[in-house]
Order: C-alpha cells, then structure tokens, then sequence
C-alpha cells in the first residue's frame, strides 16, 4: 500500500517547510539589515554634507574677510589722498575714479554677500541636515517597531501553518490506519463467512455456536473499525480543510508581507526624508541663487558706469575744476595813444590802395592756406580714426576660458593661450604707437596750419569790415542763397522698392552689378549735396550729424528713393557727411582694402618724412 | 596840450600789456600743472587697479584652492568608502548621493572658475592697466610737446603785438612831435608876416632885405616841417592799422588757443583713455558675468536633481540592489500526505453545511472589519498628509538676507532672524513629532487589521471558490452589473454657468449662502458615486487617480454641471475619489479648522491610549 518512492515521507515534508521557514526568517533578517545599513548610510551622507557645509562656511567667511579687507584697505586709501577730497567735494565723479569707487562697492557686497551665505550654512542648511539625520534615525526605529510586529504575525502564521499540516497529517496517518484496520475486520468476517459457507453438517452443534459468537463479535469488530475509519476520515477530511485554508492564508499573508507591507515599512523609514532634503538642498540653492542675482546687480551697476566712461564730460569736469587755469583772458583792447582819438582802421587814400592789395594777397594766401590744411585735417582725423578703432577693438570676451569640458586640465591650459600671445600684442601696441606717432606729426602741422590761418582770417575779416561788405557772403555761410538749379534726373529715378543686393553693410562690386548703377546712387547724391552746401562748413565730416536724421537719409536710400533730390532740402549738412560716412563704414569690403591698409599708411608716413628732411 | 590826466601814458600801457601777458603766461604754466596733476592722478589711479586686481587675484587663488582642497577631501572620502564602490556599479544613483555627488561638482566646478578668474586678473586685467598707465604717460608727453609749440606760438602773436603797439606809439609819438614843429613853424612865420605887416618904411633896407631872406628860411623850413609831419602822420596810421590788424590777429589767436587748442589739447591727453579703460574693465566683467553663467548652470544642474530627489525610484533602486533580502519567496504548496490524492478543500455533505456557517460567518467578520479598518486606514492618511504638508512647507527662501540696504550691518542682523527664531522651529518639531507618533500608532492599527482581513479573506475566497460562484461579484469588483437606476435630479440642474462664490479654493460657508445648495453638488455627487461602486474599492481615497480626469471633472463642477450623473458613468473611482479630496483640502477654512486640529489629534490619541490600557 505505502510505496515510499512516490510518496514524501513526514520528514521529508517537515524538513522542506522548515527550510522554507528558515530561509523566510533569513529574508526578514536581512531585509532588517537592509533598512538598518539605509539609514547608516543616510546618517553617514548627512554627516558628510554637515561636514562639508561647515567647512565651506569657513572657505567662505575666509574669502569674505579677506574681501572685506582689500575694499578697506583701498576705500582708506582713497579717502586719505588729497584727490579724493578734491573729487568728492564734487558730486559728479570723474568717470573712471566713479568705475573705480564701484568696484570697491562690488568687493563689498561680495564680501557681504558672502558673508551670508557662510551665515545661512551654518544656522540654516546645517541645522536641517542635522534635523534630518535625527529624523532619518527615529523613523528607522519606529518602522522597525512595525517591522518586528509584522514579522511576529508572519511567524505565528507559518507556525499555525506549521500545526495544520501535523494535525492534517496524524489524522491523515490516523484514518488511513483506521481504514487498514477496518479492511482487516473486513477480511476476518468474509474469511469466517466463507468458513461458514461449507458444509454445515459436518461441525457439531458447539463448534457452531462457538463460529456464530465469533461471526458476531468479528461483525461488532467490524462495525466499531467502520465507525472509527468515519470519524478520523472525517476528521481528516477537516484537517486537510484545514490545511488547505491556512494554506491559502498563509501565501496570502506571505505575499501581502512582501509585496505591501515591506513596501511600506520603507516608506516608514523614507517618511520626509527626501522633502526634507529637498527643502534642506533649496535652502542652499536659494542662497547660492540669491548671491548671484546680488553679484549680478553689482556688476550691472559698473556696467552701467563702464558704458559711461565718457571723455567730453570728464573734460568738461576737469576744466571746471581750474577755472582759473581755463577761464580764457580778457581781450586785448586798442589801447589809444597820446590822445589818438581815430581806434579803427582807416583806410583813406593814401593807404587805401595798399591795404586793398593786402587785402587781396590775404584772400588769395588764405584760399590756397585753406585748402592745404583740409588735407592736413582730413589725414589727421582719418589716423584718430584708425587709432580709435584700435582702442575700442572688442578684444574683451573671455567666455572661452569658462567652457567646462569634461577633462580637469583643459581650463587652465585655454587661459594662458586666451590672453592674445605676447608677440601678437607686442605688433599690435607697435602698430598703435607708430600711428600715433604718425597723427601727433600731423595734428601739430594742422595746428601750425590752423594758427596761422586764425591769424590771417583775423586780419583778412577786418580788413574786409573796413573797405566793405561785398566779398564776405562766399566764405561764411554754408547755403549761399544763389544756388544753380540742380538736375532732377535722380529724382523718382526708381520705384519705391528694394534693391536686391544689400546697400548698406553689403558689397560694394554686388551692388553696383545688381543695381546697374555705375556710380551708388547714394554716393553721387551725397557728394553733391555735400559739394553744394558743405564744402565751407565748419567740421563737415568731423561734427556727428542727428541719428534720427542719419537714419531716415539712410532708410530712404535703401527703398531706391533719393531723399537729396529736393532743391531746397531742409537736411543737415553733418547728417548727409554722416550717411556718406556711414555706407562707406558700412561696406563688406572696404574701399581701402583691409590687407592693403598698413601698407598705405606707412607709405604716407614716409611720403611725409621725406617732405620733410 | 598834452592832458596827462586824461590819456594813459606810455609806461602805464606797456605795464598793463605786460600784466596781462604775464597772466596768460602763468595759466598757461597752470594748464600744463593740471594736465601733468591728470596724468598723475591716471597713472595713480591705474596703479591703484593692478594693485586691486594682484590682490584679488590672491584672494580669489585661495578660494580656489581652499574649494579645491574641500571637494578633493570628500571625494577622496566618498571614493573610500564601501558604499560609493556599491553605487558606481550602479549607473542609477539613489537621488540624495546624486545631490552630494552634484554638489561636490559645484565646487570643483567654482574652484576651476575662480582660478580662472584669478588667471584672466593676473595675464589680462592687470596688463591691461599697465599698457592704459603706459599710453597715458607718452599722451602726456606727446602733448606737452604740442602743447609747447603751441605756447611758443603764442608767444609770438604777443610779442608780435608789443612790437606794432611800440612802433605805433613811437610813431603816433614822432607824428605829434612833427606836428607840433610845423605848428611852431606855422606861428613864427605868422610872427614874420605881422613883422613885415609893420610900417615897412621904418625899415631900413639892409634890414628888409635881412627880413625877407628870414621869411624865405622860415617858409623853407615850414614847407620841411609839412613834409616831415605829413610822413609820420602816414606812418603813425600804417603803424596803428598795423596795429589794429595784429590786435584783431592776437585775439583771435588767444581766442583760438583758449577754446579749441586747449580742448583739443585735453583730448591728446585723453587719447584712447577712456576707450582702453572701457576694454579693461569689459575684460574683467566679462569674466565675473561668465564665472557667474558657469556658476548658475552648475547650480541649475544641482536644482534639476533636487527637483528628482524622488522616495518611489529610490525605494524600487534599493530593493533591486538587494534581490536576496527582497525577492518574495516561493508559494508554501500543499503537500499531500501517503498519497493523499484530495488536494483541494472537499465540501461533501458532512462538512458542507458547516462551512457554510464558517462561510458566512467570515463574511460578516470581514465586513466588520473592513469598515473598521478602512476609518483607521483614513485616519492614518489623512495624518501622513499632514506630515507631508510638514515636511514640505516652502520655508527655504533666504532671499531676504541679500538685501542690501545702505547701512553696513544691516544684512548680519537680519540673517540671524532669518532661519526662524530656535522656540519656533521647536515648536514645529514637537508638533511634528507628535503627529508622526500618532501616525505610526495608526499605522500599526491598520497593518494589524489588514493583516487579519488578509487572512480571513484568502480563507473566504478559497472556502467562496469551493461553494461555488454565487456571492462573489459583489465583493470582487467595483462596478456591480445591477446597480439600480439613480435619481436624475442632479443632471442638468443648473445651466452651463459659473457659480458666484468659488466652488474649488474657496470658503464653505460663503458658497452655501451664494448657491442656495444646503451641500454642495460636489459633494454630495461624489459621495453618491463612491457609496454605489467604491466602498469596497482596493485603495480608495488613497490610490490617486487620473490627474487629467480629476481637472475634467472638477472644471465640470466649476461649470455648476453634475459629471457624475450619468447612469452608466465611466469615471474611475480613484479620480472621483480624487476629485473629492481636492475639494476638500482647498477649501480656504478646513472643515476642521486650523486652530482645533492639534486638540483633535490630541483628542483622538488620548482616547486611542485609553482604550489599550
């Protein structure tokens, strides 16, 4: 009946469940361990960030102290310097000491700002961590509080696991005994009867009597196994019930406990660990944003004050500042002698004549002065011009230096190659210097030019105001009222449109292939504009015109339309030298080519020193 | 004739000449004082600079290294350690370690960026200056020269004016002198002529014939006289012309020098200052505003993995990096026993009836307790929402100890305000504390009571399975087939409108009196709908629902419509649920109100203590 081969014996079965028992009970150790090595490792992390908060404190109120003693030690300075006082009886700084002041102030919020932000690591951002730290700890505890009652509920499920299984097993053992029993009354009696069944005759009386008691009591042998085997087969069948319910109960506790509870039981320990991170991290986010927005203020403000680096009103300042130095002297006045009551130039017969003469050769001196000079004037302002450029060249974006690529040493080796290599700037600084050596050369010839000319002006208008008003008209007003009607060929030359290729900022060769205009409409027209009006205007190409104006010549131009058409065209004479400036300014390749440039140059300066020697 | 009151004599003119020659000589030595003084204050000024700029340098250096130094430290730390070695195997990063990770990165990355900036002071800024102070020393120089001529020129125009004024005078002088001689002339020939008006017979002859010899000498030198007289009288006008023309010259030229040579003087000084100190100082913003991007994108990285500081992916890494301790284990199998060959639970006629009874009784039980947990289950999340509100409250802004007033000490004062008073974070502790004590409190309770439901229910559903099929749609799912119609009272009971009063975010009480609705629709909707398909929903109220369908539902309400009214409605429970749960938590006055939630809670864990003892 047993064939122990298919079957699990009892021990076999104890031992499997046991061993899955054991291996259970080494999950929720572990699991335990788990969470417990979490939460070191969580104290460990917030330690770390104490640690490294309360050190970067210290970097930065280290960096803020030696901040705040750089803008002393400067801001003393200054104030004990007698310029200092001199400048600050004056409100309006002078531009750059005003750039100056500002940096202080920036070095001082910075060390202020910094300052706080030391402040804020210590009483703020430390105090959470350590708060978290507490809080990670506690909740470790109470879930593993929790953790040990719900292993407690899956430890007496598995053992009530455990006492079905035996009880289903010893009533199992117990009825299929009970059955083995009842089989055997059950072969006795079939046994007896088949005794019985021969033939009766042959056994005496007694011997009868004595089979028919044993017959009975073999029948109540039998009829007792029955009622035994029903009531453990019963009994069985409700243990295996049984079984099978705690059974059920138990792979569902089972897997709630892996699948639900455990989940949770992180959760208990997790519980505001991460918001509190969170607010504790925005905390020093908030500070670190906040310094920069501060910071950023700062630089703004100098920027401000960098874009007002303004020479013309420093000079202005300067000049105010010495009145005494500046303030031009009196007039020389005709001092009359002995009584001499005539205090003008006469010019009766006698000198008159001569004075005329003068007068003439002063006119004609003056006209040939004139004209050397303008040349002189124009090389002059051309080389402030290439100076100026050269000064404000936009050699100043150092973005490139704070490009963070992935290798730790690529920083510092961009730095030392950003600042322009040495020889670069050497050629450069030579470059400058010899222009303007080159334009101090020529301003003072300008300058002998233009003071000789003031003299002669000077004489050549008073003589002028003694023999009469005729001549003047020419030479002081730029519209002489008797103006010869210009041709109107370019007037609505073109329709209101666009030219294809770009006027201004585009190629000089494109355009006047695209437009078929041999010479730019814009230059002919300012050219005569200029050679009517401007050719005797006091700092024509020199003095700006009105931007406005610029821009609406400008914008003109670029729909095709030629705004100087106009006879009596109310435009500035500056604003049209400004738009000429401007489209040759503006021209993709300069008319000079830029390769060409140097060249041109030094070829006037020695043309120049040759003239000399 | 000669009135010496009325006309200024000689010396006095030549003194009065000499003075104001002399005036201008000395402003003009003053000039050159103060354009020198300029030019020192510059170099001095720019001294000032590359000393500032070395400084900083210094400064910033050390701060560099000081943050090198702490991220090195950690790092080296974080390296070490066991569980750094865990976590790189692992690409995913628990979030935290990935902040720390950030953060140590942000300070490598400021270490590099200050370095930088300390570089860019030393090999750009500073030279800079240096070449500014240089340039300004030769413009100095250069433009004393000019400034030298210049003077000399005019110089010249004065002592050309002296000399004419001298000649004028000397010949003004010799007119007058030939003048009053030919007057002298004049009278003595008078005399002659009223001598010879005489009785001429008295007269001898010798002496008329002496007479008339005296009168021809005397008409002789009287015609001399006129000569003479009339040549200084036309040299003394040339001299004054002359001397008119070299005035009206000399104050031209004075003129000329004051107001334009000198400015233009001034800009020679000035040349390319200001444009060079622009670049320099350009230089150095551009290298703070890039220190500054660089600083923010670090920051904005380090924000990013704040924002996924995350429990859920966290808690799914860390279960995946322990499989061991985490994996459910197998399923606990029926092991039959000697051959058993039921295997499931067997509901023959003796046993039948009898789990029949345990069958419904289980079932009663488990509504009980269902109900029962479910309040317990409500009352613990509705405390774990009240610590999540704790631990996520937005208190990490420290933008206001960045203010900066004008006064120095300002910010230190605010900032020890700033991280709340020490009584009142306390306080939020305690109370903190307090609600998570209560918390788990509850937690247990509902572990405890889903523990038991578990069990009860696995039984249930084995012993429901084994009945047969009947009972069961009504426990199982959430939608019963048979619901009965509900009332359509609701639908379409107000037009497409808004309400008055807010219905979301607002006050209870307020809408109630606006709407005339004695309980809002919402409320009463939604709790219609969870009564007939959730109360027996797995996870309702605390499963959230569909974010997109809790706004169209909400929105529909907020249109005075009823969402809900539909028979045969095919919203999810948990978004109705959700729905719910907004309204609620909105509401402007909570329905238990903020000043009583702590006697509540207090209330309830008193009551709570009092029934386990």
């Amino acid at each position: 009946m047993s064939t122990p081969s298919r079957f699990k014996k009892d021990k076999e079965i104890i031992a499997e469940y046991e061993s899955q028992v054991k291996e259970i009970r080494a999950q929720l150790v572990e699991q335990q361990k788990c969470l417990e090595q979490q939460t070191e490792m969580r104290v460990q992390l917030l330690q770390d960030l104490q640690d490294f908060f309360r050190k970067k404190a210290e970097i930065e109120t280290e960096y803020s102290r030696n901040l705040e003693k750089l803008a002393e030690r400067f801001m003393a300075k200054t104030r004990s310097t007698k310029d200092h006082q001199q400048y600050k009886k004056d409100q309006n700084l002078l531009s750059p000491v005003n750039c100056w002041y500002l940096l202080l102030n920036q070095v001082r919020r910075e060390s202020k700002d910094h300052a706080t932000l030391s402040d804020i690591y210590l009483n703020n951002v430390i105090m959470r961590f350590m708060q978290i730290s507490e809080d990670s700890t506690r909740m470790f505890k109470k879930s593993k509080e929790i953790a040990f009652q719900l292993h407690e509920d899956l430890m007496k499920v598995l053992n009530e696991l455990y006492t079905v299984m035996k009880t289903y097993h010893m009533y199992h053992a117990e009825s299929i005994s009970a059955e083995s029993k009842l089989k055997e009354a059950e072969k006795q009696e079939e046994k007896q009867i088949g005794r019985s069944g021969d033939p009766v005759f042959h056994i005496r009386l007694e011997e009868r009597h004595q089979r028919r008691s044993s017959v009975k009591k073999i029948e109540k042998m039998k009829e007792k196994r029955q009622a035994k085997y029903s009531e453990n087969k019963l009994k069985s069948i409700k243990a295996r019930n049984e079984y099978l319910l705690t059974l059920e109960a138990t792979n569902a506790s089972v897997f709630k406990y892996y699948i639900h509870d455990l989940s949770d039981l992180i959760d208990c320990c997790d519980l505001g660990y991460h918001a509190s991170l969170n607010r504790a991290l925005r905390t020093y986010l908030s500070a670190e944003y906040n310094l920069e927005t501060s910071r950023h203020e700062g630089l703004d403000i100098i920027e401000n004050a960098v874009d007002n680096l303004e020479p013309r009103s420093d000079k202005q300042r300067f000049m105010e500042m010495y009145p005494a130095a500046f303030c031009p002297p009196m007039k020389f006045e005709f001092q009359s002698h002995m009584g001499d009551e005539v205090c003008q130039v006469s010019a009766q017969q006698p000198v008159q004549a001569e004075l005329m003469l003068r007068y003439q050769q002063l006119q004609s001196r003056l006209a040939t002065l004139k004209i050397e000079n303008e040349e002189v004037k124009k090389t002059t302002e051309a080389t402030l011009q290439t100076i100026q450029d050269m000064v404000t060249i936009e050699d100043y974006d150092v973005s490139e230096c704070f490009q963070h690529s992935r290798s730790t040493e690529s920083v510092k080796s961009t730095v030392s190659e950003t600042y322009l290599s040495k020889p670069s700037i050497a050629k450069r600084r030579a470059n400058q210097q010899e222009t303007e050596q080159f334009y101090f050369m020529k301003l003072r010839e300008y300058l002998e030019g233009s003071n000789l000319i003031t003299k002669l002006q000077a004489k050549h208008d008073l003589l002028q105001r003694t023999l009469g008003e005729g001549h003047r008209a020419e030479y002081m007003t730029t519209r002489p009222p008797n103006v010869p009607p210009k041709p109107q060929k370019h007037r609505k030359s073109r329709p209101r449109s666009q030219y294809n290729a770009k006027l201004f900022n585009g190629d000089l060769e494109t355009f006047v292939k695209d437009s078929g205009q041999v010479i730019p409409l814009i230059v002919e027209s300012c050219i005569r504009f200029i050679n009517l009006y401007g050719l005797q205007h006091q700092g024509i190409f020199r003095v700006s015109g009105s931007q406005v104006e610029v821009n609406d010549i400008k914008n003109s131009f670029e729909r095709g339309e030629n705004p100087l058409a106009d006879d009596q065209s109310n435009h500035d004479i500056n604003s049209v030298a400004g738009v000429l400036k401007l489209y040759f300014r503006g021209l993709e390749n300069p008319l000079f080519p830029k390769e060409r440039f140097n060249d041109l140059i030094s070829c006037i300066i020695f043309h120049s020193t040759a003239m000399r020697t």
